[in-house]
């Protein structure tokens, strides 16, 4: 077992609440086609002036605060976000001058899309393993709505802005990761993306406006992922001895009211033991499961000496999972 | 020591052979205006269709080519580009797409600007010591010439496109990481910097042109750098006991003539054992310490035994070393 333990957790709100019956007049849409078509009854999106280090950094100050330790005590930041602020420099070098840390406190970005956040446990915890570091901040704030493209009902309404973070550090015999495996399928690399914004497609080589929104191909990313999954439960679970019974929660992805219905009875979960903020936050991208591990702990689902499963995909097409014991 | 065993390097050269001598007459400047205000020679900018990850996959196939392995035995794929090849998902995913890696080899990005190279190397010894994975590719591609801003010369005259990658394993006894330091002055956060790319600036938030294009401010990186470099350079080598003199060779970052010139008088180090390849190259952003790298070790300069330090600056603004037992 890798040792790591979550000191707290914490969570930002952004400025706005958008229900779907204000998205149905927004977009000369029939009464219920927003919450029909996309399963949020209600999202949160950033106001114009909210920007996503600013948000990211209010979920970090939370957590620090209920982890009830001196922002001056963490030693690594690191940024998990789906996507950046800018393409350049990290997005953790904004997160970090909103956050009051120490002078100096090293800082950069995970990105693994969707997943960005459990990657960067596994990677936090090993620093912290090998004594680099030892109390390190991971945050993941998106806001798909700067990206959206209102003309594709199902790559657009199912998705709300959102920050959430946790502060680490080793923990004791008994909490660490117990399970981790991370899979990325390349041939499905285009069939969730943002083609704009970095040296493929800018105002030189001839970018469009619909290049910077996002685009996705549901059908193709589940059909890959109900391929693969069978054979990645196995190796995440079974293989190492890791019974599903012995799960307390499973705190999945929040990418879509199909897509986690999906994945609940593809895999034979227990709806009452599965975290679902999905119709109060919709999909927050690398911000989801964060924010669904937040509300875990906040309402004492997960406490002391219970077990975690994080699950979920992202695009790339990645599938992962990671089982926590707290 | 953090064990880290470098078992090959390799590089990828952009298509197209760019000199000062044709930049002074592209950009209608007198004979010899680049060459003097950059300091560079000659340089490589990427073909129209060269892509990003494609680069970085050559690279990859070169090291893993010169390491003597299947390209199947890689289990992890780190990329660590200065900036994004699109949005979303992270550039790992195109790059594992061109690199003829075994299906459903993970893959993410670490971002932390010119020093991601540096950074991923410690994230994948950590990862190596854990037993997460045992053979990591870490590659970093960038393409510069496709954000540059031809009226601001300080800004432009510097950079050349290029990749460069290695294969990685636990190393014996004697082969790792000896001493890394790696901080972070987010109060330079806008010193360097692309604005645009991301949640900040976009089509949406009114963003111009000139937007996506890379400004800096080395007036200010320099002020910013003098200052912190003597407690950094303490911090990292006398507090752990490492002698400057015992380091065979210096892999800088090749961020410029004047700032690599000021950084051996600053440090005092004897410029025979420091790797400049920027007359040749350019700034390279991330793939000028692992492009550096796979040229020492392609003279010799590296080999069993010796001890390398790598040093740089990075937009954000970031110092890091890392002093590696070869």
């Amino acid at each position: 077992m890798l040792s790591l333990r979550v000191l707290a957790t914490g969570k930002a709100n952004p400025a706005i609440e958008v229900s779907s019956a204000e998205l149905d007049k927004k977009l000369n849409r029939g009464s219920g086609f927003t919450q029909k078509k996309s399963g949020v009854v209600i999202r949160r999106f950033s106001a114009p002036n909210e920007s996503q280090s600013e948000l990211a950094a209010r979920a970090l100050t939370d957590a620090v605060r209920n982890a009830g330790i001196p922002s001056s005590s963490i030693d690594l930041l690191i940024s998990a976000c789906g996507v950046q602020e800018q393409a350049l420099p990290s997005t953790a070098c904004a997160i970090g001058a909103h956050a009051n840390l120490s002078e100096g406190v090293p800082a950069f970005d995970i990105n693994a899309s969707c997943l960005g956040f459990m990657m960067a446990l596994k990677v936090a915890a090993s620093l912290l393993s090998t004594g680099t570091y030892r109390r390190i901040a991971v945050v993941s704030a998106d806001q798909p709505s700067r990206g959206l493209d209102w003309d594709e009902p199902e790559a657009s309404l199912i998705f709300g802005d959102g920050a959430a973070a946790v502060v680490l550090e080793k923990g004791n015999d008994q909490q660490g990761i117990r399970s981790f495996l991370f899979k990325t399928y390349v041939e499905g690399r285009q069939f969730c993306e943002i083609r704009a914004g970095g040296t493929k497609c800018n105002p030189s080589k001839g970018a469009v406006d619909k290049d910077y929104l996002f685009r996705m191909n549901g059908k193709q990313v589940l059909k890959l992922v109900s391929l693969k999954m069978p054979d990645f439960m196995n190796e995440l679970m079974d293989q190492r001895g890791i019974l599903l019974d012995s799960v307390d929660l499973v705190v999945p992805h929040q990418a879509s009211h199909l897509g986690m219905a999906h994945m609940i009875k593809r895999i034979g979960l227990d709806p009452g033991r599965v975290v679902n903020i999905y119709e109060t936050h919709g999909n927050q991208v690398a911000a989801s499961i964060p924010t669904a591990l937040h509300e875990a702990f906040a309402t004492g689902r997960l406490r002391a000496g219970t077990r975690a499963l994080m699950l979920g995909t992202a695009a790339g097409v990645s599938i992962g999972g990671l089982v926590l014991d707290i």
